[in-house]
């Protein structure tokens, strides 16, 4: 393990280390024999199981068992949560197991979601090994599946016990898979970290610098989990560009991925706050040219009425008001309540 | 209302209020305003609706939603749950809004549960409307459905916002589940409350003197589940002759119900602790005069071979140990460790 760096997050029942680096997952048994967990039910997708089994296999304890799903957003339902349930139940997990939830941000959020609601909660580790999972879903403790009414509609605040993100997992993620990491650490620098955004105005690609982009996102993260560990303010925002973001998703019907339509929505979002006078003229383009010089979309075709239905569902509305969340300068984002009929403009 | 006895639970993020007493539903208006709740979905079963909802409906606040679902123990399923969150979603409940569980112990379970993972938590409400579920589940926060595995393996720790539990209501129950409710408050008066074992040792049937036996027990409830909200340790206390009654329930396929079951436990449980030099003499005589004073079984048929494998699957297990709850005298029960083997005495 290479210089690992190693970030602490403060919950309300306690804390946990996120592990960042080349080789960190070499430290999983010393992590699960710290924390006194016996016994692991690794939950993977069909992918990342084919491409690193072989890597975690051989450093679980003894009797841990594996419970393997099909690899897609598809996979994000009740079901196979009831399924892992199910795994757990007949192979004798008790409360003193864990979950090692080993894969993208489908498998961190399913995995933690069963973990969650197994025997009332059991613990979970997350293992990212996306770039999008490692920046954003891995910490933070939100766990969720889709319900056809919408995403993330069945969920849990769930912390972790453990992050260990082994940045050499990360190397054989197809380019694709990499953009949407990138989008999502681009809205970090906006919102909290202008030196972050700097780099990502400089480099080009972040393949060699995984390390690099991943620990600042994950430290802002923290940050806003240890403020508001339930998103009942602060945490907000972190949503930058998620409004209007998961709207393009859904009217895409997901052909367009997360980070993509977080890129649009982020664009979208500060030109409305350009447009009426929140914050002063220039960032949009500023974001966007990020956004394209690796490659990422900065605009989409959909109007108004096409996405009106995903903002409107947007489990973050309180009634007739939307909660928004836009940049005053790079490195520094709000939010505030309009009313609904307001975005229209967007 | 009458005189409501008002008892105050103090939680990890704040504390909530049990009302208890005749016409006490009637401050629910009160209540939501306070916590501002602006929309409420009831869930309820089959039969309390037909019973109570002629109460309820005039006093909730306009545009709220009911649910119903079929009632008895085999709607305590994941399924149930499913239902009960496409309900919500599909009639646009947010976060501000909550869910009031109104019936019995399934209910709660089943609404508490929902309401634990809709949108990452939103607040519930539970209202009573059996003895069983005023005593035991409606305080403390534990929810749960059954898996094929057992009962409870899927559930969340999530404290009610506000309970109201209106004894008026209690009297259209049949004697049958007077009397699951009646071997819950014996429990709680053996683990902590001679007081009320006094009372129930000594009284014909709790029909006119609900609120007595409901306050002490919710009282006493209370103290517990303030010492420890996620059940590592102090309130395994609660658990007093539920591992044996819970293998009871599985051995009879749900043919013993709850309170039934928890009897013969607390009975079985006392005998093993007296034969083991635990406690003196006498004390599981004394519990099993106050079961058949009020018409409940003292004893059942089963085996050990037949009941192990409940036992077993118990979730408080850890590894190969089982922690058990026995009483050292009337009010005062301890719980320890012993090998699983054992247990074979009982």
């Amino acid at each position: 393990m290479e210089d690992a760096t190693h970030i602490s997050v403060k919950v309300s029942n306690g804390q946990y280390n996120v592990s960042i680096g080349r080789g960190a997952l070499k430290a999983l048994p010393l992590e699960l024999s710290r924390l006194n967990i016996p016994r692991v039910c690794v939950v993977s997708d069909s992918t990342v199981a084919r491409l690193h089994w072989s890597r975690l296999s051989p450093i679980l304890p003894q009797d841990s068992a594996f419970f393997e799903f099909p690899a897609g957003e598809s996979s994000k339902t009740p079901e196979t949560v009831l399924k892992i349930l199910n795994f757990l139940a007949d192979n004798g997990f008790t409360r003193n197991d864990a979950v090692l939830a080993f894969g993208g941000g489908v498998t961190g959020d399913v995995a933690g979601f069963a973990a969650s609601v197994y025997l009332r909660g059991i613990r979970v580790v997350q293992m990212p090994t996306t770039l999008l999972a490692a920046i954003d879903s891995s910490v933070g403790g939100k766990t969720g599946v889709d319900l056809p009414q919408g995403k993330n509609l069945m969920g849990s605040f769930w912390q972790p016990s453990a992050v260990i993100c082994d940045t050499e997992l990360l190397e054989t993620l197809p380019q694709e898979d990499y953009l949407d990491g990138i989008a999502e650490a681009l809205k970090c620098g906006v919102i909290g970290d202008e030196g972050l955004f700097g780099l990502l105005e400089e480099c080009d690609g972040v393949r060699g610098i995984a390390g690099e982009i991943i620990s600042p996102c994950v430290s802002l993260k923290a940050r806003f989990v240890e403020m508001d560990e339930f998103d009942r303010g602060d945490r907000a925002l972190l949503n930058f560009g998620h409004t209007i973001g998961h709207a393009v998703e859904l009217a895409s019907d997901y052909g367009v991925s997360h980070g993509r339509a977080v890129g649009i929505g982020m664009v979208r979002m500060t030109r409305y706050a350009e447009k009426r006078g929140l914050c002063h003229d220039g960032l949009s383009n500023r974001i966007a040219n990020v956004l394209k010089r690796h490659g990422l979309p900065t605009e989409c075709d959909y109007s108004w009425t096409e996405l009106k239905n995903g903002i409107l569902h947007d489990k973050k509305r309180a009634a007739s008001d939307m909660r928004i969340v836009y940049p005053l300068e790079i490195g520094h984002c709000v939010s505030r309540l309009v009313p609904t009929e307001e975005l229209v403009e967007i």
